[in-house]
């Protein structure tokens, strides 16, 4: 019988996955009981202790219960019995209570698993945490991030890896994850909240993506999640030397930080800016709140030798004196002559 | 009176760009007769002549014929009356011939389109070739090129300015164009192309970005155009770089070209990346035939020290020596031992 490509190529994932991670003795797999962290689930066990060449590491299936719907005990204990029915060396599940705050519900249920996941990796000394995420929820990610306009990083889409998670499902669809669950006789559980249109992701999901298929490309998720790629190596290119870029043309600390706009001149806009940016979060500008109009702002007082002034977030004002060749960063307070 | 908004934004549009360009003594506008062109036809006009602080340039209206649709050469008539009952100092129109080709006629029709309008700046002497795409067609540019998933560069939109070309109208919308008509008394044409669905601009348009809008956010047109502000810059500084790179890294010429991989070392991979693909394009290879497959094979070719070879559209290939800490590229043949 020749292997269904659908659970060849979620298998493959996590080969190439783990293999790059180097192999972790633990691994922990973050499961939702949706199809694509059970097929996640199953290929981790295949890959690490059931196929020819296993990996030998030690399988940890993790279901963290958010309390936000009910009966999600029960369903937290049937995921549990899922993951050891799969092969999941240890299960374990972990309570959280989400504090709903002014980001939204997403953002706080994602922070507080991210956090105890991070915390289930440590316990079990776990060399990576595996997450369950798609090519469908990278291209998802891609059009929020153009729909809200905030750049390059959010278009970049969710990164490979970064600390102990990994996401090797990157380049594999929702519906292989369901016919890899099929081709295993595996029954996966449907969010509710997935197909609920208060929700913009499922609106995404379901009244954007369809359209744009059916009118641009029938290969837009492929299309989105491969554009993502490259501009991640772009965004961290950029990144990486806009430090560089600071470690030469910044000094001071704090709330006294001072860019010297001089040892940028070889630097192309894009990293200038980059620099900029980094002073003013030096200086105590708030990340959250530093939009657009901001960084845009920054970037012409950097070409205005005439001297100018801007007011960031966080009560930190970036000056530059008539004819200086420096932006200095400082408290933003009564008037100082500038 | 107060000044219509919609007025005042096409005209601050015109005249930023035209400071930018220097204020040319001669100005070329390329004017289709839709609402765009001929608002900044007639914002041009104030500009450079009737304003307070008037550029004093000379305004050459130019409507290009493409003979692609019925009674064009009536229409093309009405756009040269129209252009000077607006007030340019000189009119013209051209007709071009557009073939087919393999690349469609759209892509044909401005190819050719180009082509006359640069040859018209030519014979004015024009500093500058004004074309009316606004935030809209931009926002349109975004998702197309996401739609094709052809990375950083289509995603990044279309540029302000690009040899004699500029447009000034990227912060305006095709709302305020027509609202700028209407406060002037200028009608316009309607370009059955614009909403014929056998276009997918005309798809994207009239079926894609209004569902973008009404179910991720209402200024998403804004939000694209302001994202591909940001990848340009992002784009351009990459590219500065790797031609930088490319200078200290690779060696030969045409087909023999070399690439020296140690002089790369401190080159992030976006940057490598586009050093393999500036040589594959020095050795022949075709520009518009090296997709994202060909150019990810190049990469990965930069840190296989085991050796193996890439072949490239244009019969080119792209060798690596066992060992060896160059990439050659040469004529695609008769194997050769590697």
């Amino acid at each position: 019988m020749s292997l269904d490509p659908a659970l060849a190529a979620v298998r493959a994932g996590v080969r190439r996955d783990l293999a790059t991670a180097g192999a972790p003795a633990t691994v922990v797999v973050a499961c939702s009981g949706g199809a694509d962290s059970l097929a996640l689930l199953a290929a981790t066990v295949f890959v690490c202790s059931r196929s020819r060449d296993a990996l030998g590491s030690r399988v940890v299936g993790a279901v963290v219960d958010h309390g936000l719907q009910d009966g999600s005990g029960e369903h937290t204990a049937r995921v549990v019995e899922q993951m050891a029915a799969l092969g999941a060396d240890e299960t374990l599940s972990a309570r959280v209570r989400v504090e709903g705050g002014g980001q939204g519900v997403e953002a706080a249920a994602r922070e507080a698993r991210y956090a105890v996941l991070g915390q289930v990796a440590e316990s079990y000394a776990a060399g990576a945490v595996l997450l369950g995420h798609t090519l469908d929820d990278q291209a998802e990610t891609v059009l929020l991030g153009l729909a809200r306009g905030s750049g390059g990083r959010s278009v970049a889409g969710m990164r490979r890896a970064f600390g102990v998670f990994r996401r090797p499902l990157l380049d594999v669809t929702r519906e292989e994850t369901e016919a890899a669950c099929r081709a295993e006789g595996v029954a996966w559980w449907e969010d509710p909240h997935n197909s609920d249109p208060r929700f913009t992701r499922s609106r995404l999901r379901e009244r954007v993506l369809p359209v744009l298929a059916e009118e641009l490309n029938p290969r837009v998720r492929h299309n989105l999640a491969r554009t993502a790629d490259l501009l991640r190596a772009d965004a961290e290119a950029l990144d990486e030397l806009a430090d560089q870029a600071y470690a030469r043309a910044a000094r001071g600390a704090g709330q006294d930080t001072v860019v010297d706009l001089a040892a940028l001149d070889g630097s192309p806009a894009a990293v200038r800016t980059r620099v900029l940016r980094l002073a003013a979060l030096a200086a105590g500008a708030v990340d959250a709140e530093l939009f657009a109009v901001h960084v845009d702002a920054l970037a012409r007082l950097a070409v205005a030798p005439g001297g100018s002034q801007v007011q960031l977030p966080g009560h930190v004002t970036a000056r530059r004196t008539p004819g200086a060749a420096t932006v200095t960063f400082g408290p933003t307070g009564p008037a100082r002559a500038v």
